[in-house]
């Protein structure tokens, strides 16, 4: 029982394959090494892009890429969605065409690939959102949920050279995904938001990944005023968040961090003299750096 | 003098920002951030893409993320690369119309976005390419080039949050560029290859980013046969990596690495007597753990 709602499942089948090679005294060496495939998704007519992915939760990866590109609106209802897992393909379809087939057709007639509309859109929706403002997190909450996130099972323990996300409460970790890409990662959470009708309003996002603009921006666009990765930070993603009132909480390492947005909403409750969460903290992250070196 | 033909310039003008914030005991901290700006990359008339960029290097970046994407051939003549950093616009002029502005325009009429089709394109000149059989390089001469990128200067170690890529000779690491995006930085390492008509056939490439299906693409189709990484594999890379018989060597740190493809090209002569160089690079390996945990 690991506590989770949806924990990564390391052993399952597809996942990871056992490869051979030579290691640095050229003995042979077998590991344990992540798939990567191509994943086509379609909204419904309209095939929008190929990612390369993991694999695993194709339904939820295409329902949250067309999500966080703002390609599907909350309101939007989704009649369903088809997987086919020879062709590598996902299909989403919607009670009625979005408006966003017929503005792709008119935006790559113009001037190429439809990214700049796109991003456009998205920023437009970014402004819109109203972060809670009562949603908080205490310091201690922190350094528990990074150490169980830390210490559960995960193809990053097992094979490395793979990305989290995961969707907690303040009191416990929720949804842990990963992907090979860290936006995939983010992309299959927001679909099981999305699908699941779960809002972000009372919620915290923890990634693996850096806290780059788009990252800022997908959190935004969820709805979660939290924002926590054990990796650093670009001047763009701190601009975006003060920008949103995102709490913006980087560098997260055992009872260590840097908060650079939206402070008011973390409690500091940890001392120093609470040596037991803190060791406990510091040896799981002590884990994570020797896997972080060796893998 | 760092001996690098182009290092890291970890203090220039306009790469990071000092931001101030709050430490884990909820007192005030300032840090350096990495930048991130974006860049639209035209080529002749036509618009390509924008991409999220620390902003250095736009010619680089443009000439190669357009060679990288098959959209820029060898043959093709260079007449002229305009930068604007008011507006972030980077236009290769090329002496010919190449013939991608049709075929893109073509492209995105029928499906969409253009991947597809330049994906599929890039995949018949992967297939084309024929990595020199004779280069080779020495566990002795990977030691040292790792222990060399990883202690001179860089952003990396200045403020975190950045990849950066190396092009080496076997004996000495000559242009490491770093960038906010993997992709990115491998980008202008092909951009300065291509704009100063550097052959990759003797080179080793190394990146401190995962050995994915893209950076295998990206560095076949550089003509390098050798490529490290101190992270690791997916299973499409190595794959890939072995169809074009590609050596890819990864989670090279200090003096271990795994190599899963393409073996014959390393010469397994460094031995664990060899305790010197090991102590060193095992150092160099730990400084960066260091950082990584802590940034």
């Amino acid at each position: 029982m690991s506590g989770f709602d949806i924990a990564p499942e390391p052993d399952a089948d597809g996942l990871t394959a056992n490869l051979q090679g030579l290691d640095a005294q050229g003995q042979p060496i077998s590991l344990p090494v992540v798939q990567e495939r191509p994943l086509t998704i379609y909204l419904n007519r309209q095939e929008v892009i190929t990612a390369m992915t993991l694999g695993d939760r194709p339904k939820e990866m295409a329902a949250g890429f067309l999500f966080n590109q703002n390609m599907l609106k909350r309101g939007d209802v989704i009649t369903g969605i088809d997987y086919d897992d020879e062709i590598d393909v996902v299909v989403v379809r919607t009670a009625h065409e979005t408006d966003y087939e017929a503005k792709l057709q008119k935006k790559i007639r113009t001037s190429g690939c439809a990214q700049g509309t796109v991003f456009g859109d998205i920023m437009e929706r970014f402004e819109t959102v109203s972060l809670d403002p009562d949603t908080q997190l205490s310091t201690s909450q922190l350094i528990t949920l990074s150490k169980q996130i830390n210490t559960v099972p995960s193809l990053y323990l097992k094979a490395g050279a793979i990305h989290g996300c995961v969707l907690c409460a303040p009191e416990r970790p929720l949804v842990y995904i990963e992907d090979i890409g860290r936006h995939n990662a983010v992309d299959k959470i927001a679909g099981h938001m999305f699908l699941n009708n779960i809002s972000g309003h009372d919620k915290i996002f923890y990634t693996t990944g850096r806290l780059t603009s788009e990252m800022v921006i997908k959190t935004v666009l969820m709805g979660i005023p939290i924002l926590v990765s054990r990796s650093g930070f670009t001047q763009k993603g701190v601009e975006l968040a003060q920008q949103a009132g995102l709490t913006l909480i980087g560098r997260a390492r055992g009872s260590r961090f840097i908060a650079l947005s939206g402070t008011q909403r973390i409690i500091f409750d940890h001392t120093d003299n609470a040596e037991d969460a803190d060791n406990l903290s510091e040896k799981a992250s002590a884990q994570r750096a020797f896997y972080d070196q060796t893998r």
